[in-house]
């Protein structure tokens, strides 16, 4: 190997997540045709494992062949069609990517904003579809990877089923992490990335669709925009004909495989659980370190959580330092974010005791070198708490 | 790893093709975020990498994050503006893609067609620039992958600036097997996939625009249609400023950066000569075995061989039986070639003499207990005289 070995930087930002070395090694096997039997056979596990993962029965489930924004654009691209009014809920930079993707499919797009930091307000949502009875799709996002948000789902969903629309989530930082729960919740399309809670590296986004979105896939007028990600040719594909439409990541699939298998042996529930404690943690302990939680309690992800910069430090030079002498990424801020907020990761194999104290410890060295003074004994302390009370 | 390793097939079909270790080694490495100083020195290596292999000094040349056909789309939904007169050449699978696709951006495609296994006549193409005079835009597929047919550029490429016009090239199957030569034949847009002559696994389609491209990217008075594949965000991804669009997939990309080493380090006049040997010798031994190639000789691809079933076998069975019994994949025929053809694969590593004559002993081998009668040995022969001119 020529590529100079990558250094082995603890991922804990908004994503790429850790990839744990099953993962990496079922990703180096040998790659197989895209129509080989035992390929075949490789994608028919791969789609049961997503299945139990979006907790879904849904027929139309599997990976698409791109990052996450891919997963975003094949929903919207089979969804909507030119004129189709669509609500979208902007409150963090991917609830306004899903406007701009849905306006360039030709919708009219309706959007419902919150704050940065803040859910949407159902009622916000029911207002715009009280006032445009003829709203086919509401777009939501699930967990707000730019703001750390939870959307509570439950009210949004049956107000928009109530309209007779159909309901979409963006589940890209919330699949594998908390309970997306498709089925349960009755979402229409769901989609995430592989890159997140997964913790599989990125490059596949995983997807479903339920029957009411097959129904209005079935009575399109028009073309679907996009060749490549036209549910008609990958339902062939993806489904017992195999019919050829492009070739598929074939060892993205052995990764995703890997990964998800990994999850059904922990458990769903075990899988939440982990996440929401060693989120509990480290919130616990970013306080004691006097680094604040954007995101009230209720609203926080597990899987990302936010936090203010303390005024006394620069964005840049912790970031940095953190990545240089500690070998730790934590995200910069986006938008209006920028400079102002970290984003620290807790996803998939991330989540866990070990990285919850690796970052209290090195972060509050570096803070209290640059000039913030905090205690890394408290953090630990305030951190340990929590795990005490788990047991 | 729970995955079960998957059988080391040998992969003579139409791609992918066999992946070299270090290349698997590469993609298994530690992942790094997509915004860490070193994962960005590894995508500008990658893209001179790339430069190299297209032979380009195009700034805009980049992976598309997604497979050979998401390449093909990323070329057109950023070329093509609703109204635009397009001329695509069709004589295959891959041409016929290229006019829907186009059609899909709202191109007006005017087809150029040509029977299956033979390439487009200039001159029909030439008469359809003339017939119109709007014309922004000539497509047309150098290696066409599902009938073996190596198109010739030149003429085309002459004719269709003279007419005032951008030439995009579909080179999925000829980078890296055989020049492309971006530059010096003055192809204003190009796109390949990573599976085929490159040698590393599919996932990434590599993409160049030179500088009437992106002049006529400039000028668009309507938006891409695709977010995930707009060219203004992703120039702005993986040129210096490295604005953040999508997550590219990290160990993809370390793949094609190893496959491209191992290209730079053969050197591209020797590729070329040893993907052009391996054919001839292929082709003799298939002759000798009755099998005989669609293609003329001068229009037959290097990377991929076409040859007509005899008539006395089943297409299936045979397959079935090299894949079962030999660990050998060799590809079907597509459209009116189904059950007609087969399509043989020697890209990127796969091209070497061990190949040829494993695949022409387990054929013949097949073909003989199948009922129809041959010699290995003659093929062999004829195949080895092909390497003793060569000396």
């Amino acid at each position: 190997m020529h590529l100079e070995k990558p250094a082995e930087v603890l991922l804990m930002g908004p994503g790429p997540s850790p990839v744990h070395e099953r993962v990496l090694e079922a990703m180096g096997q040998h790659t197989l045709g895209h129509l080989d039997p035992d390929f075949l056979s490789i994608m028919n596990e791969a789609v049961d494992l997503l299945r139990f993962v979006f907790e879904t029965e849904n027929q139309t489930t599997f990976p698409v062949s791109g990052t996450g924004s891919a997963g975003m654009e094949a929903a919207l691209v089979n969804m909507v069609e030119p004129g189709d009014e669509v609500i979208v809920g902007v409150n963090g930079v991917f609830g306004q990517r899903m406007a701009d993707v849905a306006s360039r499919c030709g919708a009219e797009v309706i959007e419902v904003n919150a704050d940065w930091g803040c859910p949407i307000d159902p009622e916000d949502i029911e207002k715009k579809l009280d006032a445009n009875p003829g709203v086919k799709l509401v777009g939501i996002v699930h967990a707000e990877t730019s703001t750390g948000v939870h959307q509570p789902l439950e009210d949004i969903v049956e107000m928009t089923h109530n309209h007779e629309a159909l309901i979409l989530v963006d589940a890209v930082t919330s699949l594998g992490g908390l309970p997306v729960e498709v089925d349960r919740r009755k979402l229409d399309i769901a989609y995430s990335g592989n890159q997140k809670c997964l913790g599989a590296p990125p490059g596949l986004a995983p997807i479903t669709f339920g029957e009411r979105a097959m129904e209005k896939f079935k009575q399109r007028k028009s073309k679907v925009q996009s060749w490549y990600l036209d549910l008609s040719f990958l339902t062939r594909y993806w489904g017992e004909e195999r019919f050829y439409h492009h070739t598929a990541p074939i060892n993205m699939i052995y990764a995703l495989y890997e990964a998800l298998t990994m999850i059904k042996e922990e458990g769903l529930e075990e899988r939440y659980d982990r996440h929401r404690l060693n989120s509990g943690a480290m919130v616990a302990g970013l306080k004691a370190l006097g680094v604040e939680p954007v995101v009230e309690d209720q609203y926080r992800l597990p899987s990302l959580i936010t936090v203010w910069i303390p005024g006394d430090v620069d964005d840049f030079s912790v970031r940095s330092r953190l990545r240089r002498d500690d070998l730790i990424e934590i995200g910069g801020g986006l938008g209006p974010f920028k400079g102002k907020a970290w984003r620290v990761g807790l996803m998939g194999n991330g989540s866990n005791r070990t990285n919850v104290e690796k970052l209290l410890k090195a972060l509050g060295g570096i803070l209290n070198d640059m000039g913030h003074k905090c205690s890394v004994e408290d953090a630990l302390f305030e951190a340990n708490q929590l795990y005490q009370q788990q047991q």
